[in-house]
């Protein structure tokens, strides 16, 4: 077994809008992933508040507080890597927040911090969703490294937006996260598809951690936490519940089929006039 | 019904090195097409000859030259748009060719020449396939009216890369003509995959005409010839045999659905750093 190979898990959970529970909720996931085997553990967007705008609002955090605090001494015991899928960032109250990703290292170091690029606005007569009301975007891309392979972060929405991964995956990225609060109504057809996609066409591994269940505002999210391989093929499936995803990251196998298929190589970039 | 929609035919056939078998078998296919409702019709990748890389020398062709006076005059005695997928251009003999796609308008014009630019290298252990051994890549980037429509070109392996067609919806393409001759290992993975999510991450049509069955080089190709709407549904597939997939493109529909769901207006090309 290759020396790089690393087992990782996207935890699936159903936050709500009590703080308190949703870390409680996490600590226990995260610890049943790590008995499984996990080496690094990824929960999804918005993990430990998901509601209205005004909950939003009340609960945003400076980064470090209390919730990256709850992260960092969680990686430190485990002696994992942990990927905080989100949170919203800032001071309470604050008028326009950030939808921010945090990664710790088993040392308990926070590793890389990611504020999501793309944000969800959606304008159809019968529902409406206009994320970049309450949050501003991001600008910056960011990879990170966990143990011996590269790691991209985004963020949900982002997944709608082949440049970001394509980005990642040239500054090294063999790993591309997607922690994730999907609706029901595009994931049933878009989940999968994009997320394999992004797999297939970086020639990388996918771990997509995800919200399930129907939410505070209404809204029923999608679940179906993930982890896809170099291939597209899936290897792990969270179904409707708590729980995760797991997979090892075969490593080996993304060096020979990089070498074999050498897609990335095959670009032309004098050819893509932005 | 919205006056821009057009009816458009993914004609599939199985190419031999037979250049005139393939022209008459391509004749019959077109027509059928038309007969049965097409406005525009889309030949496959390489439809006029298909077979090893001697053939494909011994059977390229200047632009224009007999294949594309053939399309011309079958788009003028049809009166449709014509896609003629791909054939191998260049003087017989020369060393290295170039993939071609070319467009027929109803009056018989040329009205497109795209070449392809992503070219097939494969060196697995199991098997070697080296496009950039017989062709050369086209840089140009290229998009056509038809009727009040506006169609992106590109060829078979293109579609693993992103950039291509991203820079095609920039250009204003609702419909992305994919003609292909796919593996039978990589497509029954990719080939739906891809398609599907060029389609989404664009919100716009995909016409994707392909090659089906074994050809001269004792390889399979993959077939399914389909055609994708904005959403990712899969409006028309061909089953294995000569035939065409047929779907009528409701361009108000893509109007309506970019309005509300306005994913390419929230690409955040600031934060591209290529």
């Amino acid at each position: 077994m290759d020396a790089r190979n690393i087992a990782v898990a996207a935890v699936q959970m159903s936050s709500t809008p009590e703080k308190a529970q949703n870390l409680a909720v996490a600590d226990g996931l995260i610890r049943q992933a790590v008995a499984a085997g996990a080496e690094l553990v990824a929960l999804p967007e918005l993990f430990n508040c998901h509601g209205l705008e005004k909950v939003y609002r009340e609960n945003a955090e400076p980064i470090p507080g209390p919730t990256t605090e709850f992260l960092g001494a969680l990686a430190r015991e485990l002696g994992i890597y942990l990927l905080g899928g989100s949170i919203l960032e800032g001071e309470p109250g604050a008028e326009r927040l950030r939808n921010t990703s945090t990664f710790f290292d088993p040392s308990g170091e926070l590793a890389a911090v990611y504020r999501k690029i793309h944000l969800f606005d959606v304008r159809a007569p019968d529902r409406e969703y206009l994320e970049s009301r309450t949050v501003a975007p991001g600008s910056e891309i960011v990879t990170t490294k966990a143990g011996a392979t590269t790691l991209g972060l985004s963020v949900c929405y982002d997944v709608r937006f082949p440049e970001l991964y394509r980005l990642l995956a040239l500054r090294g990225a063999e790993v591309l996260a997607v922690p994730s609060a999907f609706t029901l109504q595009t994931g049933k057809d878009h989940w999968e598809l994009l997320l394999r996609a992004r797999a297939v066409e970086n020639q990388a591994f996918v771990l997509a951690p995800a919200q399930w269940g129907r939410k505070a505002d209404g809204r029923w999210t999608y679940g179906r936490s993930m982890i896809v391989d170099p291939w597209g093929t899936v290897l792990s499936t969270c179904p409707d519940r708590d729980g995760h995803a797991l997979a090892t990251l075969d490593l080996g196998y993304l060096d020979r089929f990089r070498a074999e298929f050498p897609a990335l190589a095959n670009r032309r970039p004098q050819a893509y006039d932005w």
